[in-house]
């Protein structure tokens, strides 16, 4: 597994492909690069070129990709156009996801007005709190309703990812109930190491504590 | 360095200890959970016990603590209150420290209003954009001022870190300017993969991506 040409059984690039998590967690930004080339209208890139974009080796790249079939052509490099849709195919991009947010004090107001979600096809259809002077209020146009609700919104409104924005000692409680509600992604604001099953897939946003581990890089 | 009880030749764990990267990524993390202690009353704590809540085996914990002197008593465990205090002292989170936003659309004036940074000792001191119609207004009471200006506010009001907030294309020649004014850290909000010269770290904040490694899993 050392080398950069790595033949797999599955080269048609199909999604019974058991593709590592670490690689997994790359290919957004594979799609990323990828993207911005073929806006600047490149058709073909080579895996020195990607590497240089990625920080990674050639041989990593080449590496990456072969779980994912024959993209490459000898001494041509990859087709940008073709690689990028098949990655989006791979990751679930190519169709729209609804979300939730759960809690929507000052943070989740945030959120529900981030702008970067809808364009890559993240929808926020519902929005959850506890506190009873913000259920039926309105923030962009979302409906703010008692977590009570959570399950049935879940199936009726086909919510496959929950972000969390609830403060830290709220936070695991919410998270069990998005479990329970069905959830399968959850996105966590909350600063705290939370915990799910292995079947759902958690991912902390935590602005403090990256700022935390570079402060140690400022003292000197 | 395969064994969870390593000799370190700097047993008072003082500053010059070469510490890995990948364990300063984690220190913030022992912080938040020896926090969570301390608060609770609980006085000691023992590797096994850091394990289980940091999802780490009690031979890693010994071995990244091992970097900052010997706090542990074979049997007792750690003293939780000098711990935390130690390893705020090596992070430098015992002392504030001054950032800047650039970019004051309704993504920055979020990240202005977000509530988690002050409590932590992170204080936002100023503010920056390009657009003429938001230089010379106020967010939270902090003016806006011209991107221009960048270099003397970051000696003036001792800023060492710089959180981006602007548009994609507008990021990287943003976060030039920031390395020129003399910033030691970036948080990146903007969804490129940026390039700091080594001795400027960033981090990047980057919800979009989070969700984009996890729908790989939705799918099945």
């Amino acid at each position: 597994m050392a080398t950069g040409s790595i033949q797999t059984t599955h080269s048609n690039g199909s999604d019974d492909v058991d593709v590592p998590d670490v690689v997994v967690e790359r290919l957004p930004l594979y799609v990323r690069v990828l993207t911005a080339l073929a806006a600047s209208g490149i058709d073909m890139v080579s895996s020195e070129q990607l590497g240089d974009q990625l920080h990674m080796t050639p041989a990593q790249i080449r590496k990456d990709l072969s779980y994912f079939g024959r993209f490459g052509k000898q001494g041509r490099g990859y087709n940008v156009a073709a690689l990028v849709n098949k990655l989006k195919a791979i990751l679930g991009l190519d169709r729209s996801w609804n979300a939730c947010i759960v809690g929507m004090g000052r943070l989740g107001r945030a959120i529900a007005s981030y702008p970067g979600f809808a364009p890559e096809g993240f929808k926020i259809v519902a929005a959850f709190d506890t506190d009873q002077s913000l259920i039926g209020t309105s923030v962009d146009n979302l409906p703010v309703r008692s977590l009570s609700h959570i399950r049935q919104a879940v199936q009726e409104d086909d919510i496959a990812i929950g972000i969390v924005a609830v403060p830290a000692v709220a936070a695991q409680s919410v998270i069990d109930a998005l479990v329970d509600a069905g959830i399968g992604a959850i996105l966590n604001y909350a600063p705290v190491t939370a915990h799910t099953p292995d079947h759902v897939k958690i991912k902390n946003i935590d602005p403090v504590m990256s700022l935390q581990s570079m402060t140690y890089y400022l003292k000197s």
